[in-house]
């Protein structure tokens, strides 16, 4: 990855679940203006559309609906949208991020039943199985791909087949895969995949979408219980004159729409996630070398974020962070509800010269 | 204001409701990555936090809440958040943006009565007064500041006299006055005041917030039915830690406090103001003689956005935007609901000289 100036201070490396290390093509795209309404920033938001659409493995069957906001807003704008306000859903839980959905639902006051599996399991399609075949009055099924609290890669197929098979809806929160690990909307049925821009795509922060299903976003008109966070009006919106309902960060679509260029130069989804398990796995491999043990077995781990074992004294997380911070690495705290553990992110515009700097710095503290 | 390079091509002036011209200086603090955790991010957003309550003048009263999203998403924030789930509200509608605070609470189902008053015309505090003395069972009125709609300026200090008189709350939709027009949130006893980056801040778009006061906000927990518009959970979070819940748009929040530092340095919200009053009039001076007649009477137009009345054939206005926008001045359609019309900002990172070279434009295009 590019960075500004050899000669100038090595830049901060941000290792952490996001927002992350954009390219310098990703931030000078925001150097301009645009007028939001104008034929050349409707051209941008369509491009938009249509590119993040065919990233979900959804064009023609799904569009992609934008919104200015964090991706949880993107996640309680799917899950206000796109269910049925009567519906009763599966939120299937192994982490803070399953959680979420949750209290989403909670807070909108719908109907909703929590399946939890400790957060170093992943989800189980032969219970879903089970819970699916036991109560037909749940209509949608809600499932984090990659949960950040773990860094775990939940089986998005098997899921995504069991559900299929029971004529209910999948919603899959991609927050922290789309981009990197391959999703297939509408081989797999998804009625919605939400993520954002700051995450796998490069981007800056400050987006986030849902790629729903067209023919059931069709069906939802007036079920939101909130007007910005309406999915049905704002698709209805991009359709008719191909626009935002309210003002766009349109920086940062800019910011995106270079991401999506280089996304595509470096060879799409599948060249991205290669790069990542790359540097998934020196990471692994060097912290291995120091001592550092991984808290989930590797048949679980996404090429994304890892969690690792806080060793215990005399090692101090908050020295350790401390120091690496001193040096231009930011790592990230654990987010497990039961083991001490510390995380370390390994996506954003970074090559494997970046994960040696890392891991040589991460040995200087020690 | 500076622009990149006084030999490249001039260049386009944002003369609109927003997003609007900014300054090369704010667009540069977008060149770096942040790290959404680390204390200068924190920093950072506390330093927001600060300015923002002090200009709405809530300093030690108020404290301003931030948000990823559009205004829109804000003024529901602030809607959702600090009115009871069982209130009722005032609405004191003259325009699109107070009619659009009714499609709010309709949809989060909260009970609300509209008084409207035609769109050339200012809410009427004598009126209000009627309504609140008639129906003791109203506990909130909602009052947008500058309607854009039209760019008519509302009595803010009579309205909020007689809702506090009445023992009422009063909340504000700023957007577009927020950082020019002076609100003296302490003193009128408002309960909130609603804007974005990206208005008379001269910020980029993205960020979303409420100016809320302390005290009653303290009141407010569990009152959203939203969780990533719940403005009492963010606020606790900020206190808390100096944390967004969500991940924030760090490079909007770095050009928004390097907008700030350009609005200190101009002399505050009086400097400002006064800037806008200077385009405001020539504006309408140079608009005047080239026989074009604003739509309000002088008396109710604020400084921030004007609307001139379509003279009708053969003037057509896809032609005349199409031209301006072919000459880099990008001017906006009407909003009225009756007469046909268009709308000339003034606000923006622009002087004097842009608003000659917008005018030499508009009468070259005639």
């Amino acid at each position: 990855m590019k960075t500004s100036n050899p000669a100038a201070a090595p830049r901060t490396l941000l290792l952490t679940p996001g927002p992350l290390t954009t390219s310098d093509a990703t931030r000078a795209a925001m150097e301009r203006d645009w007028g939001s309404r104008d034929a050349a920033f409707v051209a941008l938001s369509d491009r938009l559309r249509r590119r993040l659409a065919a990233i979900a493995g959804g064009a023609g069957t799904h569009e992609a609906v934008l919104l200015a906001g964090s991706g949880t807003a993107a996640v309680e704008a799917a899950l206000g949208s796109l269910i049925p306000r009567d519906g009763r859903t599966l939120l299937l839980v192994n982490g803070a991020y399953g959680r979420r959905m949750a209290e989403i639902l909670r807070r909108l006051g719908r109907d909703h039943v929590v399946r939890e599996w400790p957060e170093d399991e992943a989800v189980d399609p032969g219970e879903l199985d089970a819970i699916l075949a036991d109560d037909p009055t749940v209509g949608d099924v809600a499932l984090v791909h990659c949960e950040t609290t773990s860094g775990l890669l939940n089986p998005l197929e098997a899921v995504a087949s069991v559900v299929r098979r029971h004529g209910r809806r999948l919603l899959l929160d991609a927050m922290s895969s789309f981009g990197a690990l391959r999703i297939d909307a509408a081989r797999l049925g998804l009625v919605a995949v939400m993520a954002s821009s700051n995450k796998c795509l490069e981007g800056v922060p400050g987006i986030g979408f849902v790629v729903a299903d067209s023919a059931h976003l069709a069906t939802c008109a007036g079920q939101a219980s909130s007007l910005s966070l309406d999915l049905f009006d704002q698709a209805a919106a991009f359709r008719a004159d191909g626009q935002w309902r309210f003002t766009p960060p349109v920086q940062v679509a800019a910011a995106l729409d270079a991401a999506l260029d280089q996304l595509d130069a470096e060879g799409g989804v599948a060249a991205r996630g290669a790069r990542y398990r790359r540097l998934h796995a020196r990471l692994v491999e060097g912290m291995a070398a120091l001592g550092f043990e991984t808290y989930l077995t590797p048949a679980l781990q996404a090429p994304i974020i890892v969690t690792f074992r806080d060793p215990g004294p005399p090692f101090s997380f908050e020295r350790f962070h401390a120091a690496l911070q001193a040096d231009g690495i930011v790592i990230y705290p654990g987010k497990l509800t039961r083991a001490p553990s510390f995380r370390i992110g390994c996506i954003g515009a970074l090559d494997e010269a970046d994960i040696e700097r890392a891991l040589a710095a991460i040995a200087r503290t020690l």
